[in-house]
């Protein structure tokens, strides 16, 4: 854990620039709005440590799979994330000599993310080798407004000169993905052209065809009015830029504005590309960048107005949640049902694909109670749409008869992941896929939700499950053997407790879903299983029995569920004895001392006892936090949220909290040493339930919303907003109760500790502690 | 299975041409002489389906390791067999128009390999698009005599025409490598050049830095006689030619011999090299070509006379061993202690790297029983001298003091193999070279290589055993947690029984030694146990504790051991109720299928009971062989030639005459679909074992060789020569009893069915059936 950026409660600071700590910097300082980001890159150039990235949502590439050796099964390419044109780039050249932080002596340095308005802003004062000291303040945002759009504001102020400064915006489609084979590039030149303050590159992806046009617009401000300027127009393969010569005077600022956008052929036809994005430009331009930034800070106001956290009297907290709301923001608005949400987001390249098992395990609640009903059920739309590929992904691995496994990795619902004991072993992504779906229709109750759609992924998933799982004469149970569950420091093993559950609750969910349809629409329902051909009672039989036999791995003796068959036979150390050398063990033991270890890397059985808690006693969710806690080394982000709400749910504040800091700071502090790729942004949702449903113990029972309040000693009150099922209530949460306000003009009853609370429209009524 | 071939004693024969089956055939009839070797490629142009491949032992190239993941551990770089200089390319021109069987109508083709001999000869009639008619006919050795040497004499006769014929025999190193990174090419060029008849290429492999210097000599014949010829030298990038034009007469035959060395800096100065590789092709075309033939013809017919088995009655089984033995002959010669016996030979590129665990395996036994002592302990030596390296690679995944892992696959002792559940995990390697070195002791009593080499590796792999091993507080047992055992359709199960059963043999065997070794040589014992820091009561007390307390698993109620913890769980299918559309199961299910199902890939549990048949009753490997044998797919060349040995040693002879021919013939016949990537070098050392281990009975019994005879129905009689402590013995075993013929001079005793008979010298016995 590092403390390198400055504790705020809006804002994310750097001050002093430190080489060594940069591509962190550049992933927590990461903007994007939705349909476009990019990593904290600086503007001028800079030729020490970074990692270059702009991302167009949607974007990608499907690169050749490259293994040691090939497995039967694996799928042919692999969707990566595209680095994209940058558009942010303004070299400056002070009498021919190059600004280069890496060149200079940085006399000050300054960074901060605005996590209430949404920019990003940079100034800082450096000597060049030749002894020139220039002031640079540069300000910069993706428009939540006009979500194509970005804008630069870049402001240069001679400090102890005269001379000829040379400023020279550009786009620059030639750039490399870092995650590439043998450093291929990606894209090639459709057009482009420059004039003398605007200009744009059409580029085309190579084998998928997207093709994206970036335009940028010029603008030249000194003493507060535009200036007239000659630039010389320079084109390069895909690249352009405008060459803007000025002399400068000691003390008197210059500020470039760059007024850039970034269409896609995914939404406009590729031969009015180029056009519409000059267009674009021209109409940002006009509004000028300080009313476009008023209308950001406008924009990020409304949102906070329903995401936002308080959390009083800690304000490291404090940060580390808003942060994570405002990642989460930036990556996926729910706008677009085409579109997922990356693990990286748009902060870096890492992971490929855009779709993991993270959305329906960790976002979808955080989408369920922050936006638009809409928004999480088009995450489920999503892959009811995909669920024809999910089923030809099971046939590739010899599965039949409409059985659907649905990829671990994917950008168009085709597999894209190769390592044979995830691909093809961490199967219990079904589950979370299932899942999702009975935690959309318990909070919001839309029941016709499973007619249309659910039930139909529900029984495609229910019939992989029924025959992956076999049946052990030796044991005269059913058993699921060869899987890796969500903990990956494990593979290929027989038995995991968690995948076995989830499974057989999928199974039992289908069921309960078949009788709800057959009542409301039984024509809908004859409908549905004509088209999929669904041998009710035979299948339902085989469901049945296998509920009814299933072996799950567990050790009366402590009264655990097991992780997998054979656990107990590993050697029981604990995560406080091992070494700190020693970690992260993913970077410092082979995999296989990894695997032989009895260390987790993230919440496995407890994963499950989270999902459906319901089903079991306070005391079996304490024995087995109990036993696994000590034994979980967190190596994967998504782990410590899950332990948050648990020992929240178990009374241990402390350690809730703990965990708590550590999720919610994960990229902020650098915990794993990883986040020079990128950040968590899947995680961010974990961080958010593990105050929401940690602290605050959110559930839905019945209908209603209950709260189960733990406040950590470390804060003074807790308060957020949470829509439910067309309310919209503030919940705060104090030593000395929870107040409940009912925002809305509605009537509604809330569960708090228990206890049935009824609030009017528009009242409020406080809980006591 | 397919009959391609036809069959015969000596040779291998294809009549007729099928393009789908050239690469088979380019395998089958590949040659070489331990120092290079080289596929059947075809000597003019062939623009159909082919597989280049000339080799150079020794030769290889450390490609950077590719995987999708990688894995902390992972070696960084793969050695790569290394395809050389193609030096046998003819090209022909008929009046411009090139001979190129792929374009021409064949109207007839002749291809043996003569195994007696050791060449290979071509002959056909072929009719190009033009209507020229021409028959050719070519032969081609690698010598035995001169083996850095070969030679071919191309025959070609114009049958239906006059006019211009062009003969432009070449040196191409500007050769691809089928398995490679992205196409890259791994020579470069150091020198050539060309003159009338004589040329060489001298390339340097990147990284490496092997130089290798192809040099070649041309002597062209009419009517009987030299005839004196002017070509035009050609250069190309590590390319020379020399072009020749003759006019052609119909009926009138010309012949071009062409002389051929590769010397490689393994052996000699650079600078030395294309001097050196010039005069050695004067050298042989001085000598010529029919005296290499029969010089060629008695090289090998003194290998026959101590190699060679004979089976009466049965010319399917003759051609098979025949077959195995000549290529077992052409890989390895034990000449160099730096070489070794690569899976493929020179037959082809798949599998890169030249050492597996098939060498202490399968190939130690044949080289101990049919070539001097010194080859295989050369071959036991090649893995002492790589000891530290085997450290180094156990410390590399967390082994500490002096536990050492061999590699699972390696050119210079480094690994050079990187899918995790093999590298990591395949660790039984281990115990196949302390088997070995037991292997080799007990045939040739020369226990003074425990002394001075012996016990250092033994100690250093028991080591790795003991650190391996952990303790399982549950079952108050020894355990090994996440091997790979041999059959690798399993992957990082517990307690493999193979593993455990050879790795606490491996104990029990080094503390054998200690023994005999303190007894033996005190002096020396005392020198190596202080080099190697051994704390012998420390280290032996937790060796002996293992041995005392490790668990195995099995079945009491079946009455077997069981290939991994779990194996009774799975669907308990029979080979025989598999489709055949699903076989092999490797190239028709996906990974996952395989691990999950019963199917066994090749001999584990069985391999166990082989190595350590005198621990076991009749009944308990019966049962075993009962159990396993129907769950065994052998998609491994290297199982059936274990239950071949098996099934003879139980009695059933059917079977074991079965997998014999299954085994013998599983290039020839293709049983696998996979002999167009070459033939399966290390196997056929298995094929030899089943022979004389299976049918012949032959063990090793208190320093005596042991003989219990079982003959096919189909053979009428077997015979074969073994060497054993300085005395050659034939043995013929037909239905009227056993014959053992003493052919040294020295009086022997043997046990034939467990009596012990005594052969004077020169004398022999019949013992009757």
């Amino acid at each position: 854990m590092k403390e390198y950026f400055k504790v705020d409660e809006w804002k994310v600071i750097e001050e002093g620039f430190d080489p060594h700590y940069n591509k962190v910097a550049e992933s927590v300082f990461s903007l994007g709005n939705g349909r476009m980001g990019q990593r904290a890159n600086f503007e001028e150039a800079y030729s020490g440590e970074t990692l270059q990235g702009n991302y167009v949502a949607g974007v990608y590439y499907p690169d050749k799979t490259r293994v040691g050796w090939w497995k039967n099964g694996y799928p042919e390419y692999f969707a990566k994330v595209l680095n994209a044109a940058n558009w942010i780039g303004i070299d400056v050249q002070i009498d021919g000599e190059q600004l280069d932080l890496a060149k200079c002596e940085v006399l000050s340095f300054y960074r901060e993310l605005n996590m209430q308005e949404g920019y990003i802003k940079r100034s800082f004062k450096a000597k060049t080798a030749l002894g020139k000291e220039v002031g640079v303040e540069a300000t910069r945002f993706c428009s939540m407004v006009d979500d194509e759009c970005g804008a630069i504001s870049y402001t240069i102020t001679p400090l102890n000169f005269e001379g000829e400064l040379t400023l020279t915006p550009y786009i620059d489609g030639d750039i490399v993905n870092k995650d590439s084979n043998y450093d291929e590039k990606f894209w090639d030149e459709v057009s482009k052209s420059v004039s003398n303050d605007a200009g744009y590159v059409q580029l085309r992806t190579k084998k998928t065809g997207f093709e994206v046009a970036t335009a940028m617009k010029l603008v030249l401000v000194q003493d507060g009015s535009a200036i007239e300027f000659e630039s010389l127009p320079v084109e390069k393969e895909k690249y352009i830029a405008a060459e803007i010569k000025v002399q400068a005077t000691a003390g008197k600022s210059l500020t470039l504005y760059k007024y850039a956008a970034n269409l896609s052929s995914q939404n406009y036809d590729k031969a009015e590309l180029a056009e519409k994005a000059l267009q674009r430009v021209e109409t940002i331009a006009a509004k000028g960048f300080d009313a476009m930034l008023a209308e950001q800070a406008a924009a990020w106001a409304e949102k906070w107005k329903h995401n936002d956290i308080i959390i009083e009297g800690d304000a490291k907290a404090q940060q580390g949640i808003r942060f994570n709301i405002f990642q989460l923001n930036q990556t996926y608005t729910g706008e677009d049902d085409r579109l997922n949400i990356g693990p990286k987001g748009f902060t870096g390249e890492k992971y490929g694909g855009s779709t993991y098992w993270d959305t329906e395990a960790y976002c979808v609640p955080f989408y369920l109670a922050t936006a638009e009903q809409k928004v999480a059920r088009n995450l489920l739309l999503y892959r009811y749409k995909q669920l024809g590929k999910a089923i030809d992904n099971a046939k590739l691995l010899g599965f039949k008869d409409g059985a659907a496994l649905y990829p671990m990795v994917t950008m168009d619902g085709t597999e894209c992941h190769n390592e044979w004991e995830i691909t093809f072993e961490e199967i219990h992504r079904n589950g979370a896929i299932a899942f999702a779906i009975y935690n959309y229709v318990r909070y919001t109750g839309d029941d016709a939700y499973l007619t249309d759609y659910g039930l139909e992924v529900l029984i495609a998933i229910s019939r992989f499950w029924s025959q992956r799982i076999t049946w052990s004469a030796a044991k005269e149970q059913y058993v699921m053997l060869g899987v890796t569950g969500p903990n990956e420091y494990e593979n290929n093993v027989n038995n995991n407790w968690y995948t076995s559950t989830i499974a057989v609750w999928c199974m039992q969910y289908t069921l309960e879903v078949i009788g709800k349809v057959k009542q409301a629409d039984s024509g809908k329902y004859a409908t549905l299983a004509a088209k999929i051909s669904f041998e009710e009672a035979t299948e339902t039989g085989r469901f049945e029995d296998i509920i009814a036999k299933m072996y799950f791995a567990q050790d009366e003796k402590l009264g655990i569920f097991l992780q997998q068959d054979g656990f107990l036979d590993k050697e029981q150390i604990l995560v406080k004895d091992l070494p700190a050398a020693d970690r992260p063990l993913v970077q410092k033991w082979s995999w296989d001392r990894i695997l032989r270890s009895v260390f987790i890397k993230q919440a496995d059985v407890l994963q499950g006892l989270y999902f459906l808690e319901d089903r079991y006693d306070i005391d079996t969710i304490r024995r087995n936090y109990d036993f696994y806690e000590p034994r979980t080394v967190h190596e994967s982000s998504l782990s410590p949220c899950v332990h948050a709400i648990l020992a929240a749910k178990l009374g241990d504040v402390e350690r809730a909290y703990t965990f708590y800091l550590r999720t919610s700071r994960l990229d902020i502090d650098d915990y794993n040493n990883d986040t020079e790729d990128g950040c968590h942004i899947t995680s961010m949702a974990g961080t958010w339930m593990s105050v929401v449903e940690g602290f605050a113990g959110m559930r839905v029972k019945d209908g209603m919303l209950s709260f189960n309040p733990l406040l950590p000693d470390e804060w003074k009150a807790l308060s957020f907003q949470i829509g439910f099922r067309g309310s919209l209530l503030n919940i705060r949460i104090a030593k000395e109760g929870t107040t409940v306000k009912n925002l809305s003009e509605m009537d509604v009853v809330v569960l708090v500790n228990g206890e049935e609370i009824s609030i009017k429209g528009k009242g409020e009524m406080l809980v006591g502690s």
